[in-house]
């Protein structure tokens, strides 16, 4: 099986490379759309960028991101909402729907070496109520835009200073107080392989129509020194992906599968050689499990 | 408030000590408890730990531990069996119920720089089915002994690698099967401070009569090298101390409260200089909200 219809290639995984080169290695490599990061876009100017993947004839399955919601003070309040107007609209421009959501973690855990926090900072259940409030505000100016604010469970190990939001079943307890068509879930392996709740979760999710994309790659150990790039290639780590992408495929996810991966050695390899790399794994691990879901006739 | 007559030393925290260093610091600091780990106790023997600890009128508030229960061979699994007898009878003989668990990881991630995964020991889902057969197995002859198999969830950071048990909740549903006197669960707030069902599943073990044992730390950033030495003391890092004791205290526990931290520094420091820490930090930010609970008339 070599069908690379569904593969899409998120810009962080080939760092080096600007979004006009992702998007020429993507075509090289046959593969039919790409994640894009908002650093990159704002890099090659917005408009320029969409024309880019338009002109390529490619996908985009989402942009990344939105989010880090949860200041407590009034000014942290209007530039998160601010910021993520933003990205609403460059998402509109771009032509993807998902707007991939990281939350935010505790507020003063943002500014490393910064001095000690304060007692309420460390309110982990104020602040999650604080995100929400922050998606009630964004949900009327997305839904203008026909944007969904997709909302990611990132691994606990981030909950101090990225995302208060850990599991699925949490994103979708806040998802539920919104339509399914402005607010999703994205099911990333690195996240949430653990999650004692993740098949009941992933089907929950497709049930309720918020599965807005599903994004792949493998736990490493030992974990590099920042976790954030512990990340690894699919079958070089942990993760049960036929299990996992077949709970997916249950749930009726039909959309692509981004490969993201944060890693030092990969960024430092040629790009041509990551994306076959990535294209030959996701065709022995996920591929295989990914069938078109079973509809009752 | 001075009152330590809760605050229980674990031996892991002063790890320069022996068994008999740690009682004796233990006792010059006044405390009226220890949690041994069965290393010491190995070193110091048998008879003689529970000799040493009875002597010096100290608790023993729990023994760590026993677990590592996922080996998918007969061997393995003999050898685990086997193993954990043998720390339920430690446990009975220095005198306390709770024998912490930690259940184990992946089958093939406990032998570090060993061979690639098998594909069937990535499956994390038949992992947690035999753990839940062990504790089984191991039941009946916890229950002759008088001792409680204590179900401990790891932070989802040792998933792969220590324990596929990750959250409170997950530890309950397996407990379920056997009664309150037999398996119990511990909350230790360096594992579960993240999780967004930790209220109700504390009040949940507390009302099944399973709360076994309150363990407290601080979740540090960055992360250590090595994430299990990331704890701090109580203050330090980002754990809401006042609210998890009082959902503790709420949920009727009214045991010891151990301090177990794992860290370079803190073992590189005189053992009465971190007790006599330990001390002050439970007084400031565990103490105050540990109450005995309100109980209707």
């Amino acid at each position: 099986m070599t069908d690379l219809s569904r593969l899409s290639l998120n810009t962080a995984t080939t760092k080096s490379w600007t979004l006009e080169q992702a998007v020429d290695g993507a075509v090289r490599a046959g593969l039919p759309a790409v994640g894009l990061w908002r650093d990159r876009v704002a890099e090659a100017g917005l408009e320029r960028s969409a024309r880019l993947v338009a002109d390529a004839g490619l996908r985009v399955s989402s942009l990344c991101r939105g989010g880090f919601l949860t200041a407590a003070d009034d000014e942290g309040r209007r530039a998160a909402v601010e910021d993520n107007r933003a990205a609403v609209v460059e998402a509109a421009t771009l032509g993807t729907r998902e707007l991939i959501m990281v939350v935010g973690g505790l507020p003063a855990a943002s500014a490393p070496g910064g001095p000690a926090l304060p007692d309420g900072d460390r309110d982990v259940v104020a602040a999650r109520r604080r995100v929400a409030d922050r998606i009630g505000e964004l949900v009327p100016f997305a839904a203008e835009h026909d944007v969904r604010l997709v909302l990611e469970p990132l691994h606990p190990i981030f909950a101090a200073d990225r995302a208060v939001l850990s599991t699925l079943g949490q994103c979708l307890d806040l998802a539920a107080d919104f339509p399914a068509e402005s607010v999703g879930v994205v099911v990333d392996t690195y996240h949430v392989w653990w999650d004692p709740e993740l098949r009941t979760q992933i089907a929950r999710a497709g049930a309720e129509g918020r599965l807005a994309s599903y994004q792949v790659c493998d736990w490493m150990l030992p974990l590099s020194a920042d976790p954030l790039l512990s990340r690894g290639y699919m079958g070089d780590g942990y993760i049960d992906f036929p299990t996992i992408t077949r709970w997916v495929s249950e749930a009726g996810y039909t959309g692509d599968v981004e490969v993201e991966i944060f890693r030092q050695e990969i960024w430092d390899a040629p790009g041509d050689e990551v994306v076959a790399t990535i294209a030959d794994r996701y065709v022995r691990h996920v591929l295989p499990s990914l069938t078109a879901p079973v509809r009752s006739a």
